[in-house]
């Protein structure tokens, strides 16, 4: 039997195919273009970009399996003098065209450390990923439905963990400055490492079956909101909210910013960022409109379940 | 005669007043708006903005003056225990209608720090600021006249310090993640004290120099591109670039990350952000053509003189 690493970086690759096809599927117009990358120090990506669809505007869904010596801000990070990494994972962010369907982020990934070169001697390994949820307009039942399809996933591996992982994904997505999330939340967890409780292999299972669980989350969304109508004025504020994705993005997202540090991929990193954005000087949407009533939902967590 | 600190909060107050005015008249549609606000640990500002105008899409000519007890984060950034602070500043962006007119950004301030709560006992105090010009469609003559100015405004006071604050500059406003410099530069100075070679005196008229020169500096480019044709494909390459500044404000810019960190009003923070911004995936102009030109000569820092 493969080991664990090369298992999820089958994994994702499948995944990634699998996305990439359903997505080009409900966009009907636009396909995904490709770009392969190689990163010097070990290990590469497939990035792939679909841009101008019908349905979506822009989105990424990029795997990269890198390796190779820990660069320098990773050593710092994990408090040590020397060590060897092989990490893996897929990453997605889609900006629908309609202000009507929600942006959706997931990622799955995982992650190991070695003490030598030919990692032959596993120090950590770790998965970790999440997913989320950016309405513009909010539709409860869209909400229930996206959280509820994840708590699925997570309930076959413990009653405990929806509930962990989602206050975790409340906490991680909020834009500080700001006073609110930057969406509806989801689930986000870090670390999974085999204990008592669980072994490496049930967080294999379980990070995966989130994978699994991300197309039944969102997709059912999506094909039910792309028939509201909509206009300049709710296009307005999808331009105006989508700045908030690049507040929280640029300045409080770790993956961002750790990639940035230890020089990832520019445009690999920046395929999350919306296509078109806009800001206004302390922008308000009117009183007791849902444009109002979406921020009210944003500023403190809520049970959707 | 009054202090340093009294004399140098009249003159931003005054210069913003100076700056508004010329800037209404060059727009000859809107008008700014003003926003007072307090600062809860004492102090407060006078934010001015201007939307949708017909030369300039977005504006912001800000001042503040704040004093208090040192923020923890500004504490641990002196590496002291305590102390007190007064601050004021005049800060402004213009993000021009016409990608044919060039973005610019301009800060004076001035900065001073006590022992204690009465500001009897002065421990420290200086001036900074700069300005920089950042084109979508680069003219030499503008980037020269630009660099001229501030140089003369230098020159009284120090042959040496063109160059010194004109390197700074290129140093400062540069996306490091882009390997590309965010405009043409300008002028960068900071922890400007007195000692054997300028007095507080000395740095004060430099400072306020330099305040004078920025109308001069920008003022007649504005006037001259205002009547530059362009069109939707001059435009989304405006769209482009100014996905660039947010990169740099966001990511980059001390003063934007220490406003964030201190909690400063975020709405006077983000006025330097752009009206509308585009990032496409790896978007690349045609080879040979302005834009790639720009690109060009962002690599890497030019003596414009």
């Amino acid at each position: 039997m493969s080991s664990l690493k090369d298992r999820f970086t089958d994994y994702v690759h499948q995944l990634q195919d699998r996305i990439c096809r359903e997505l080009e599927e409900l966009d009907g117009k636009e396909a995904f273009r490709e770009d392969n990358w190689q990163r010097e120090g070990g290990g590469g990506g497939r990035t792939r970009v679909i841009e101008k669809g019908e349905v979506i505007e822009k989105g990424g869904v990029n795997v990269s399996a890198v390796h190779g010596e820990l660069p320098d801000p990773i050593k710092q990070h994990f408090q040590v003098d020397q060590g060897w990494f092989y990490a893996t994972g897929l990453s997605l962010v889609l900006h629908p065209r309609s202000p009507m369907i929600p942006t959706v982020h997931a990622n799955y990934r995982f992650f190991e450390l070695y003490e030598d070169a030919e990692q032959s001697r596993v120090a950590d390994r770790w998965f970790g990923g999440g997913a989320d949820l950016t309405p513009y307009y909010l539709w409860e039942e869209d909400a229930v439905h996206f959280h509820r399809t994840f708590k699925q996933a997570c309930d076959r591996h413990g009653k405990e963990l929806y509930p962990r992982f989602k206050r975790e994904c409340d906490d991680y997505f909020y834009n500080h400055h700001r006073g609110e999330a930057r969406g509806i939340g989801g689930l986000f967890f870090d670390y999974l490492r085999g204990d008592s409780d669980h072994t490496d292999e049930d967080w294999f299972d379980f990070t995966t079956e989130n994978g699994e669980a991300f197309l039944d989350a969102w997709r059912p969304i999506a094909r039910r909101r792309v028939e509201e109508p909509y206009g300049e004025k709710e296009r307005y504020w999808q331009e105006v909210r989508r700045g908030r994705y690049v507040e929280f993005n640029l300045i409080h997202d770790r993956g961002t910013l750790f990639g940035l540090k230890t020089k990832g991929r520019i445009e690999s990193i920046f395929m999350s960022l919306p296509p078109r954005v806009r800001w206004d000087y302390d922008y308000r949407p009117e009183p007791g409109s849902r444009e109002e009533e979406l921020l009210e939902r944003l500023r403190n967590p809520v049970d959707w379940i």
